[in-house]
């Protein structure tokens, strides 16, 4: 397709940065610039020759702005075929323009001020994205640019070509205008609809790219990235390994999340999106060391992340350098950053998926959910608690950080969840055991149980394991995401020593609960927030 | 606010129906109608006085089409304020255009009907958009009417009301008229980058509600209608009972995916998104009956979905009638319809949430996750298996409709999933115990193994139990979701007499699993598709 030779050019910008040089440039190879209001002002100032375009519609600026460009005159120099069309524009007095640049009135600026339907509505621009589309449309011929960031490149491209400008380029351009004004009417329908009691979500999502499958490998699968966001993991940096895949996005976002809300050091081991193994440590090395003893089997192929640049000493946990039969092979590890030492280290397994992404960026405001033809949205769940209330006899002194840890980890595990949690020997904090995603709590309760004393045999390695289990329960927190309809789960917690139950409480039978617990000497802290994750 | 007086009308419909009756209301109360190419000969054949558009504009329809309406005369018509505006319009000669009806160049019907890039860019409407924003701008004036289903509407307001249209009626059709162009230009900007081999995607979703809560209470939650689908869960119907919420939502769109697959009557039972229960008979109650025995416990409270249309019979089985004890509380029933006997015993149950919604309108072609600025997009997981193929040395003539009831139901279970089926003594087709939602394989086998005991001890309910065991489960299946990474789990599956085992195979062990299969002369089924679900 053909190159075309950039003579005539619209210019009507609502932000005028770098809008001069640009100008200049095209001034330089002798384009005529067609020019409105405020833009021709600021061209003017830079000593650039403008035509007014009321020269060229013929008809006046008006109605305070309201009408400027738009004319039949502006309209078919942009739309016309310069084909078929050509001897019908001559017979009309139509000469082509053949670049458009062009940037919107700021509604979504005025909309973040906090304006108010009237100033809302003078900021809807009219005339912009109708110069905008016809040149879009017309992109065959027309070259439209609607991004700052394309100055540059466009520029170059004009001056390295002899002022023209390629099909290629015009057809991108093409594409990021239809994106731009589909943005700017998303925009203001959604606050239009806001302003009118409606509630609705547009949502638009690019730079797509196909992943090697879905969930499973028969099924295709995507990632794209939302526009207008900081931090999205689509711009995870991969530092090393195999290509990322859909599930392992997954789970990095689980285990992202997981740490996000730690203090220095944590580190989170994640299995098909709960935390399997989670701790907090003064030291990143002991930090590791207590999440991966959380579940070690189910550690192997899970996905690992950091809170903290990660070091060497760290990851030699991993054996990498070591036998077969010492490597701990995981799927992905994930920090904010990398000292030279531990990249390296790692990059002694090949395959192994290294992200750069640091979890205090994984902020959003909402959590949603696809269903058949409708979408829910809601908050995230950021509160921990209401406050911290002792409801029985018995209480303790309270070992708050270990208490908020329980909670954050419990967060993180699909309901019905149950988390158990300690102070291990060097003082880090650690899941020691977890029930996740069970239609009923008390087999919540009793997988985590059973996944403590698996490693607490495991740790204890000696005789007398039924005190060394006593010993350390009698240290442990269990903390649940939901009320206890029965006592059942006490009673089985009671059974292997657990002292202290977290619960945000609110069942109708919490009464019969916390008898149970006054009965067995059990303390129990209600937290006032229920923290279902399905 | 005020009424307006519709004195001068501009029509441009693609789509014509309609519009004769439309144009002939304005025209018996001596309305001017504007109108341009297509429309205005449509409009004369039905004897209704039209302007022509070139009269208004003074310039001709031009360059095939593409200039009709575009000109400083029809876009000031719309845009001007009447009041502050005033004199300079009279000024400049334009006289208000009071009502725009206008419907778009069917861009979405050409791209449906595989258009190529040239014809695509013939379907793209510019002059109609700029009427359309214009006149929404101007709402204050204008009333813009974008959408057939509003005709009749606005005949009768505007027939009621001496040629009135009231300020409400002018901001709905506004806040209507900036969603159109929104979703115009959305599906213009994705198509184009189609074309371009860029992957983007964009969402509209409306009629937003505020539900009680999000998933928990602190939490705010909403629900929103995706445009333009058929059979959103959106439109389900409530019969009877308390508001639906955020979990219930969830919990509905797992129990109609667990049914609308199955064949007539299939019941499922669903707890946090799996199901506990699920069963297919020939008759429904017994369905309801097999599917409640999968995990009676967890049933308590659960959502109930069928797949035909809902008995007295079938829903006697709750005891809604009977006394507390007896009584089985859920808190959703869902079926595509209810007879008037089943609908009148249900609602014994005020509080009980009584959905009419038909499984089988539960279409989506692709399945989302939300990440942190990011969106993971795949297929929807609906090929079963490959094909079944036994690959130990003890095979079994098969039960074909067991095991793909077996696969049609693990497929629910949240990974790691694992699900035992058998047919029960009346036939039917029975989940007997699952394990889902654990980051271990075994675990899940030990959690499916320990609910089916639990339901074959109170089914048996008598002497030698472990005979009654080994018995029921040689009639069982065991299906896993993906490949099992070690022998571990056929041993325990083995160990309480289980004889055929449906896996996708795909391990670098699997010989390893065959193996202990043949040795323990289990009976093993590869179906090459594996289905996590997380």
């Amino acid at each position: 397709m053909e190159t075309i030779e950039i003579k005539r050019v619209l210019i009507s910008v609502s932000d005028k940065t770098g809008i001069e040089e640009f100008a200049q440039a095209l001034n330089d190879r002798g384009c005529e610039i067609i020019s409105t209001g405020g833009t021709k002002k600021v061209l003017e100032n830079a000593d650039i020759m403008v035509t007014d375009i009321a020269q060229v519609t013929g008809n006046p600026e008006a109605f305070g702005g309201r009408m400027k460009t738009l004319s039949f005159q502006i309209e078919s120099a942009l739309l016309f075929d310069r084909e078929q069309d050509a001897a019908e524009a001559a017979e009309l007095g139509i000469k082509p323009i053949d670049m458009v640049i062009c940037n919107l009135y700021p509604f979504a600026k005025a909309k973040q001020s906090g304006a108010e339907l009237a100033e809302l509505i003078e900021n809807i621009d009219i005339g912009g994205p109708t110069m905008i589309r016809a040149a879009a449309k017309n992109f065959k011929y027309v070259t439209v640019v609607t991004d700052l960031d394309d100055y540059q490149d466009i520029i170059q491209e004009f001056k390295n070509n002899s002022g023209r400008i390629s099909y290629n380029t015009r057809k991108n351009l093409m594409n990021k205008a239809f994106n731009h004004t589909a943005d700017y009417d998303s925009m203001i329908a959604t606050t239009m609809d806001e302003q009118s009691g409606i509630l609705s979500w547009r949502a638009a999502y690019s730079k797509g790219k196909e992943l090697r499958y879905g969930e499973n490998p028969h099924q295709k699968g995507y990632l794209y990235k939302q526009q207008g966001v900081n931090g999205s993991l689509y711009d995870l940096q991969k530092l090393n390994g195999k290509e990322i895949s859909f599930n392992n996005m997954v789970d990095i976002q689980a285990a992202i999340d997981s740490v996000k809300k730690l203090g220095k050091h944590a580190c989170a081991v994640v299995k098909h999106t709960n935390p399997c193994g989670l701790a907090q440590a003064e030291e990143q090395a002991k930090a590791l060391e207590a999440a991966w003893a959380g579940d070690p089997v189910s550690a192997f192929g899970s996905i690992v992340a950091f809170n903290s640049e990660l070091q060497r000493q760290t990851v030699e946990f991993f054996h990498l350098d070591g036998k077969k039969s010492e490597k701990k092979f995981v799927e992905v590890v994930i920090a904010p950053a990398f000292t030279d030492e531990a990249l390296e280290y790692l990059q002694l397994h090949k395959n192994l998926r290294i992200v750069k992404y640091d979890p205090a960026d994984a902020i959003s405001k909402y959590d949603m959910k696809f269903l058949h033809g409708a979408l829910l949205k809601q908050d995230v769940d950021d509160k921990l608690y209401e406050k911290l209330v002792w409801v029985t006899k018995r209480k303790f002194q309270l070992d708050e950080e270990l208490v908020k840890f329980g909670l954050i980890g419990m967060c993180q595990i699909k309901s019905n969840s149950i988390a158990i949690v300690r102070r291990d020997s060097h003082g880090s904090l650690q899941l020691l055991g977890m029930g996740a995603g069970q239609p009923n709590r008390v087999v919540s309760t009793r997988l985590a149980i059973q996944k403590c004393k698996e490693n607490l045999a495991r740790e204890h390695n000696g005789e007398n394991l039924e005190a060394y289990f006593k010993e350390q329960f009698s240290k442990c927190i269990l903390v649940s995401d939901a009320f206890f309809p029965f006592p059942d789960s006490i009673e089985e917690a009671h059974q292997v020593g657990i002292e202290i139950i977290v619960q945000p409480g609110g069942s109708i039978r919490d009464k019969k609960v916390i008898k149970c617990c006054d009965e067995l000497e059990v303390g129990m802290l209600f937290t006032g927030i229920r923290h279902f994750r399905h």
